[in-house]
């Protein structure tokens, strides 16, 4: 077990760091109550990430960078490989769950659940306590201790997951400085229960659009109604039959639905216009070419921000569409000599095979850069964004024992 | 011709009123100047109510009587019958058509369907010019210069038209003072280009409703599509047929629309309910329980503001109904024998045979009194509520020409 002095003497007004009479359970715990005691919610995460910054710049073994909110810590071993960590600093907006506090056994704020797996623990109650900042104390303990990895390692703090992609840090940091961030296999700390979540389903979400010609509802023969087109359109999603995918040995179950419906302008004209809001989510057998494809025909030539332009085939053919949004799919990535590795040692922890990830997630954005990558992270993904996000303590030793033994030379 | 003096000094902010010098089509110009510039959107009718109580108490062959915006004014000839002269006063909302004007002939403001129709004429351009202020104006002249009709005869200028039906005038004074509207036959100044449009379909509007179960839309399975389900509403309206159905000899053509459709709560939830408004018209044939039968069952007892209810039977059986409005038809009454002389002195005067009204207008209101009542006044139907509303100045003193012949006991 590594034990290493921490002489943290940032100006932050939060600081990060634990001292050497702390055994390893009590140095996670300490870093996880300071991560969790600096509110960070989306736009508001320059204090976790200066403290963040301080706590890695005062190791010698890491190179440090920062890029707005998102700090980037390198090591520079000289190995054949590199794994990337990375984790958001941000959380969803606080709702009576701030400040944080540790819950001991037998409290009554403990969930059934959590008390069930976790009998005679103590528990930290509070907003970011699984998504994530459980994994990101796991990640500061590792880039504190971990001085003789396997792989040379790259961290990863980023601001603005939980908004709208455009303002992602890990995006951001990807675009401006592509040098920063590569590697051969990258782990994501979303809560997992420890598990393996690999790849993700890619998700697009457009209008499709009816047109009509208004008209005073007391004379309809004189115009034409959009809404009552827009049946064409439901039929075809009702009759549409949703597939389970496997890709690299994970199930990936797709989807296509309608999630909004608005049309007309008036209780008494008869409607010009009807748009059905689609979201489609794809399994990554499928680039995001190919989906589009599937939806709305390979040459339709329909963009984002490029306004409406005519389904030239797929599911609606001959409606007009607007882009909304898209995202690519992303492979597992577990067919990797390094993905199997830490596929079976994390099996031989928890009896937990790999699972497909349906969400949309930031592995994408490795799988974008070609690098493998997967959701491995402390805490049960039911409880991420809930009032009562909470975590037994021992869910972040059992994280942190799967990535030490997985990472140290030791361990291999 | 009569003519009178009117020595209006009401403290009204807007004074009608026309002197003993000015010809007939002078007066009936002023009046239109006048009502035309006192501003009276929906909710602001005071000062044109107010401006319209003064002017009718100087005539002394007048009881007036006010209830709100609205103002009643009768005769007392002792009459063996009486006649009900309905004008609403409000105006849909001004946009860049107020205050009004005259057009000279040739002015590129007038409309070439109206240039056309009435080469060399000046043109009253602005909000209200034809609904209804022209037909207004009329009464207005009437009530003050037709002092030996051959009917008593009731004035009745109300508020409140072009909004909600709770809000009509004309319903409230009928509810509060049922004694006010008496009558044998009503005309009410809607423009018709003054011709005869009969009796009026009925209308409800009512929302179809689909439930469903909210879930995230990466995974759809766990949730329950509500727009998907709304599918079968608009198939059902699809396969409907509109019939058109004779009545009294007035052909009624029926509608049964979707005007306004929305569901979902967010890109990426599964829509938990979705809504579909749905507008029947219907023939007076029909009652309004009929119609309601129709579409949602004999029994099934889903009445205005009662809540959701789910259809019995009918076009909708199965779904959810939530009653938003309702309005019964009015059978045209051309049978009786006021109806039949005037439609005659119409066709000779103008050459056109009564119409159906297919729009829903306060014509039923005076079905339900049982009170036969027609539609007739100024200006062309399809102008109203246009941005640029306009009346050429002779259809005023057509209207004239015949309420008057038709009234006076002189032209029968």
């Amino acid at each position: 077990m590594k034990r290493m002095t921490n002489d943290v003497t940032a100006t932050a007004t939060s600081q990060l760091g634990f001292t050497a009479d702390e055994t390893r359970e009590q140095a996670l715990a300490t870093l996880l109550e300071q991560v969790m005691n600096t509110r960070s919610v989306s736009d508001e995460e320059g204090p976790l990430a200066d403290a963040v910054e301080a706590f890695l710049s005062a190791q010698s073994h890491l190179t440090v960078r920062r890029h707005g909110d998102t700090v980037v810590a390198s090591t520079n071993f000289g190995r054949e490989h590199r794994v990337v960590l990375a984790g958001h600093i941000d959380t969803v907006p606080i709702i009576d769950n701030f400040p944080p506090r540790w819950l001991k056994p037998g409290d009554p704020l403990i969930r059934e659940d959590v008390a069930a797996a976790h009998p005679g623990e103590r528990v930290m109650w509070g907003r970011g306590a699984t998504d994530m900042k459980a994994s990101d104390a796991v990640f500061l303990y590792l880039a504190a201790t971990l001085t003789n990895p396997q792989y040379d390692l790259t961290y990863v703090f980023y601001d603005h997951e939980e908004v709208a992609a455009e303002k992602n840090g890990l995006r951001k940091v990807v675009e401006s400085h592509p040098d920063w961030i590569t590697g051969d296999f990258a782990i994501i700390g979303e809560p997992t229960d420890c598990g393996i979540e690999g790849g993700c389903n890619g998700t697009m979400r457009f209008d499709v659009i009816t047109h009509g010609v208004a008209a005073h509802s007391a004379r309809a023969w004189m115009g034409e109604n959009a809404i009552h087109k827009a049946a064409e359109i439901l039929n075809r999603l009702n009759a549409y039959e949703p597939q389970t995918i496997t890709v690299d040995g994970l199930d990936y179950r797709e989807g296509l639905n309608a999630t909004l419906i608005a049309g007309g302008k008036g209780t008494n004209v008869i409607p010009d216009e009807c748009r059905v809001h689609v979201n489609y989510r794809f399994a990554p057998d499928k680039t995001l070419p190919q989906a589009k494809a599937l939806m709305m025909g390979a040459d339709a030539g329909i963009e984002l921000g490029g306004g409406e332009g005519v389904a030239t085939g797929g599911v609606f053919e001959g409606f007009g569409i607007e882009m909304k949004d898209e995202s690519p799919s992303a492979r597992p990535g577990m067919d990797s000599p390094m993905a199997r590795s830490l596929a079976q040692l994390v099996k031989a922890r928890t009896g937990r095979d790999p699972l497909a990830k349906l969400g949309w997630t930031d592995v994408a954005r490795f799988a974008i850069l070609g690098i493998p990558a997967v959701n491995l992270g402390a805490g049960s993904p039911l409880l991420a964004h809930k009032h009562d996000e909470q975590l037994a303590e021992s869910e972040l030793t059992l994280m942190a024992d799967i990535l030490e033994d997985w990472l140290s030379t030791s361990a291999n």
